[in-house]
């Protein structure tokens, strides 16, 4: 891959990365899974299980089908209480390109401000992803996201 | 706009917003206004005021001469404690593109160190900023400052 | 320098902090030193003394020798506690470039989640970096990290 071609990938996902972002922060879930291809694995994971291959996930998605229902199901609940997130998304990393298929790894911090309260970093940890290219735009084929805790914080029923 | 204007475009405002970042980290607040066209329009607005379009700002600078006024006023008064703070800007997404002039959005997060305590997270929230071209550089035309806290922090005098 | 390889540079910074970032964040700290050049100078250094010219440092290594012999020492001592870094790097400036030469800023904010606890903000501050090519790759000469706190953090063993 020559130098223009890589630039251009890596800011092809800097700004993928932020159009997720702006997303999940605008409470815009619904179009929360057109960033996944058809056929795709969303899971959320401690940090712990995944380091011991344990395959304990504390959110897992095995298709764009699920992840709409997901939201579906989250529209529906109403236990959560009113705040602000805010996803924070550094260090990207491109660990492999294989013909269409991208790995990339990047660090996401969530910050948090409920209703009254000062803000406050909620959930920090890793993206393991995998995108291929689909008609243009890239797709996330497998989005790991590995959080440091080992808490399961009681609130953390929304995508990362 | 051709790929390459476009990453062009894209790495120059994060080179932007770098640079803005570093003034107010580095308490140059003179060299603050310059970021700014002669005619702008800059607040801070919380949050719920923003999405009920209600009017009411922390702060409004109608001009660069009224932000030029802002840091003379916040050199003369002595009341803050001294800390140190960190601007993170994450995220930059480009809106729009209408010839000279540029839409884009980015979220900021403010770490403060008070003197004798440890960091922790002061404000968080978006720009939601409009920049035109002037003499070859990008200046802001608009920058509103939305964040995401419903209380207004104490010391929130400084620019965002 | 024109533009297409000005931004090749800021490309390759932020895609060399993000693997500096990983490195730590992923314990592998015994390739830390090889982001140096073999004559090259690591400080940690408290903002209040780096502004007043104090030459007080709280970590300091004359060497690329130096490095990998506080890894090994580090890796010989088990005071410290289980947790997880998070690096994230924001803001990055080039500040000069002269013939291989690239002086460099950023802001570094350090997330640590302690086995059992919340994540929280260990650390933050700036980067203050000049840098070599040599054989292809950007090399460290100098890296100063100067952190807001006037605090020494207890834990403050680990690279930054």
């Amino acid at each position: 891959m020559d130098l223009p071609a890589r630039l251009a990938l890596r800011l092809e996902l800097e700004a993928l990365y932020a159009e997720y972002a702006a997303c999940l922060d605008d409470d815009e879930l619904e179009r929360w899974p057109e960033f996944f291809a058809t056929d795709c694995r969303y899971e959320i994971i401690p940090r712990e299980n995944f380091d011991r291959g344990l395959p304990l996930a504390v959110m897992r998605c095995e298709s764009r089908a699920m992840l709409i229902d997901r939201v579906a199901a989250l529209r529906r609940s109403s236990v959560y209480a009113p705040r602000a997130l805010r996803h924070l998304i550094s260090g990207v990393r491109i660990t492999a390109v294989e013909g269409d298929s991208v790995s990339a790894q990047a660090t996401y911090t969530i910050v948090q401000t409920p209703l009254d309260e000062e803000p406050a970093i909620f959930n920090v940890g890793r993206y393991l992803d995998r995108l291929v290219r689909d008609a243009g735009a890239l797709k996330f084929v497998e989005r790991l996201c590995v959080y440091d805790s080992v808490l399961v914080p009681g609130s953390l029923i929304f995508p990362i």
